[in-house]
């Protein structure tokens, strides 16, 4: 041992009162010593007794400490002769890594954008006015924890072992009787690829069935989650316009489509339902160009007059309409599990490249979902929530006009969990959610959903999740902070004369 | 009406023996028509009294189905005299249709890449001897089932309303402190991203990192999962060789790259820990290109000589390495939880990232692997499997040399859930592969992680999952296999003399 590596090894100490081993400590104190040059390449190692000896410690800890330096190659063995510092390594070897850069590199240019257009995030511990959340004081929780914990305690290879990449077989089967009977959606189960919600499988498409700089036609004003998704997969976007009396398939400007995404059922952020000879001119447009259509069904359980009506992807005998569903809205937006119908012959390469992607749901929550749709919770609780949602639509409503029609117009909406309120001018919207937040409620502004026209300004709102005594707080909070934004407008109480003068800033058409 | 509808309509019946309602069989067969073309547009339906008549049903029935009918477009409401096929419809509908393309648009050619590297299937019923499957037996479920049911009977808005993208909190914090103990990496729990298992990390990465046509050095030979998420990414790979003796880092003819994807912890597939003087001369070559550094520690809590050895991310001082974990491996492979540590300044931009991905597991998994860890329940499993292993893996070897020693080759390794067995030429692992399934035993070949290079043949045994009886018929079962394949060849039984020719093979430096 040489002189200064004597002295170095003489502030080795070791502290009995700590939690942290006597081994960890020491072989920490060396490897702090090594790294910062303080015992040089190639210098001798105390011999393991005289350590203990100085460290009154017995040998074996000492014998533990230099086992796990020589594992990780901070010292080597000498042959005959102890151990040393590795001469490979060159030190101080901390103090040359603070020289480097101590910042990371940047995302690409592709996460850039992706980082860029985010779901919108929610407060927490505020009222949630954010469409697409569901009732949860009804959901039969004691039900779902006891088929849950019945599945969770289960070893088969079914649940734990083996992973279908594609889903639990029961649930897409599950799923496909539910398609046929609630959606008009004929398909068998091995069409069914289970994700982890509605949002995977719209990244999933934009890549599987788009290439870089190919063309999307994406509704405007239109869904913002499908928006990220296409770009993110490298989607050049055309705008689909919508209006209240429907989408403008016939738009000359239009350039020829690779894919078309489009919310039939009660369409993002409008509300409108597509119409018969439209979804039949959508078709033959897609056949035209041997395009893709993806259909997001996000909530096309719930139309409140009449039966659901039928998905697209009923009338497409071509099998190029992709079916986009989630149970986050039925059940619970936490639940993470989405799905598509994809073709019979696309099946395969689906559930390959879902391998790839990693946005395959856990058996667990597969397995007790299955249970819960073929036992029956679902349908009862589906039943259950429609006749709750259409109450609380037409109270929300009558509330909205009483308390906030001097500064938003709302109408009914026969589909959906959400009322679209536009704002009367020169309200923002963005200004508005940030008022709102300040009184306690958490909305998100329309024109979050427009992409290449100058955005018209309201509120999408969902009623659904509150009950009685929370959407009056909801409304109440909303009226502040309209009011907070205009101070020297008083609250109209029940003023109805406002209404038509609104009728105009309605008609999108 | 017009004769011809007239007759039309005669042919409309109900059958009160089948469980559908009468209003939506009456309107499925109106549909029907419609699609058929046997009622063109423009043509009056019976008034609802009339057709409620000739069916024998009551008039309601038919108004509904009518509404349904309204609803979806097929028909329109004459002001004053009753209902007709909407004007706007082109019949016959499907018989136009069926002339149209009976087959989908075909996949980007980015989907057809991501489908054609899937993740190696599983075969179901099967001895699986594939890696990185947990054992299960000792897996405390009843214990994990109590903490699932406590969490899914809750309402509060942390587990069912609100969802940060980037996991639930005290499952991050529980992971940073974890990792800071078990791994040496220190972080804080905004540094900690949680996803859909390390499967979803990787292909995270790929995008977030890399833009398509840079350029991402990955081991070769190296993990199918991450060579497959890279070029999902559109990376360019190369081929950073791996050897028994080390990571050939000095390649000259390496490209600079823009990520480095390594397993330092245990190379996948050949076992080996990376050493020290590589870790740091690894950072510094990243540094030196402003490159980043993909670490994937899959196993890296499973050494079984002293401690585990301390992450690559421990040593990093300029944040550029990326670690990404998973609990697939130590708790069980279908709960899809996995996560990536990124520097602090890049964690947001992460998190809204994955917002668009969808990648997120669920909050109600996320909160009761938390209180898993939280109450120790992890901690001790993991020292539980770690002798359970350490025994496996003895016990395993020596069967293997017992009896595969005239085919195979294995010798113990420091780390992780699986052994490399390497195949006397001149066997084909694929071909060793389906044999065994005919026994069997569904087992990994290890070429389909080798790219660039002519891949050496060998299977990687997952002998972790399986007991003493599983892992006695599972060698069994391969013994079988070889002797299909190579009938000749008696079995060796004891013969240990084969070791030494063996030898030569081994050495793969």
């Amino acid at each position: 041992l040489s002189r200064r590596s004597r002295l170095s090894f003489d502030t080795v100490t070791v502290d009995r009162t700590l939690k942290v081993r006597l081994h960890r400590q020491l072989y920490e104190t060396l490897r702090s010593y090594i790294l910062e040059g303080r015992i040089g390449a190639g210098m001798s190692l105390p011999a393991t007794r005289t350590l203990a000896q100085h460290l009154g410690v017995g040998r074996n800890t000492v014998v533990a400490a230099y086992d796990q330096l020589l594992a990780e190659g901070y010292v080597e063995a000498q042959s005959g002769s102890g151990t040393r510092v590795a001469s490979r390594l060159q030190s101080p070897i901390h103090a040359r890594q603070e020289n480097a850069l101590a910042h990371p590199p940047g995302l690409s240019h592709r996460g850039e954008l992706m980082a860029s257009q985010p779901q919108p995030p929610r407060s927490p511990g505020k009222l949630n006015f954010h469409p697409g959340f569901p009732e949860r004081a009804t959901f039969p929780f004691s039900t779902w924890a006891r088929l849950l914990a019945r599945n969770a305690r289960r070893r088969s290879d079914d649940i734990l072992g083996y992973q279908s990449f594609a889903g639990y077989w029961q649930l897409r089967e599950a799923i496909a009787e539910y398609l046929a009977v609630a959606r008009g959606v004929n398909c068998g189960p091995d069409q069914v690829i289970v994700v982890t919600g509605a949002q995977a499988a719209l990244d999933l498409v934009a890549r599987l069935l788009l290439d870089g700089g190919e063309t999307a036609w994406l509704e405007e004003p239109g869904y913002l989650g499908a928006r990220s998704a296409l770009l993110g997969g490298g989607a050049e976007l055309a705008a689909l316009r919508v209006h209240r009396r429907g989408w403008e398939l016939g738009d000359p400007d239009l350039p020829p489509p690779r894919l078309i995404y489009v919310t039939p059922s009660c369409q993002w952020p409008l509300g409108t339902i597509m119409r018969l000879d439209e979804r039949l001119q959508l078709l033959a447009i897609a056949e035209r160009h041997n395009a893709w259509i993806i259909e997001d069904d996000y909530d096309g359980e719930y139309r409140f007059r009449g039966q659901p009506v039928q998905a697209l992807r009923g009338l497409d005998l071509s099998q190029r309409v992709i079916y986009v569903g989630t149970f986050g809205k039925t059940l619970f937006s936490s639940l993470r599990i989405g799905f598509l119908v994809v073709p019979p012959s696309r099946a395969s390469a689906f559930e390959r490249a879902l391998s790839v992607t990693g946005q395959f749901a856990p058996l667990l929550l597969q397995a007790t979902l299955a249970d819960f749709i073929r036992e029956g919770y679902f349908a009862a609780h589906l039943k259950r929530m429609r006749r709750l949602y259409v109450r609380r639509q037409t109270d929300f409503i009558e509330l909205c006009r009483r308390e906030l029609s001097a500064w938003m117009d709302v109408s009914e909406n026969d589909a959906g969990m959400q009322i679209l309120g536009w704002l009367n001018p020169p309200f923002d919207d963005r200004a508005v959610a940030r008022a709102a937040l300040r009184y306690g409620v958490d909305v998100q502004p329309i024109s979050i959903n427009y992409r290449h026209d100058t955005p018209r300004h309201g509120l999408l709102l969902g009623y659904a999740g509150l009950d009685d005594r929370e959407i009056v707080k909801a409304v109440n909070g909303l009226r502040a902070a309209f009011q907070s934004l205009n101070p020297t407008r008083a609250a109209p109480a029940t003023n109805r004369r406002v209404a038509p003068s609104n009728k105009k800033r309605m008609d999108l058409s």
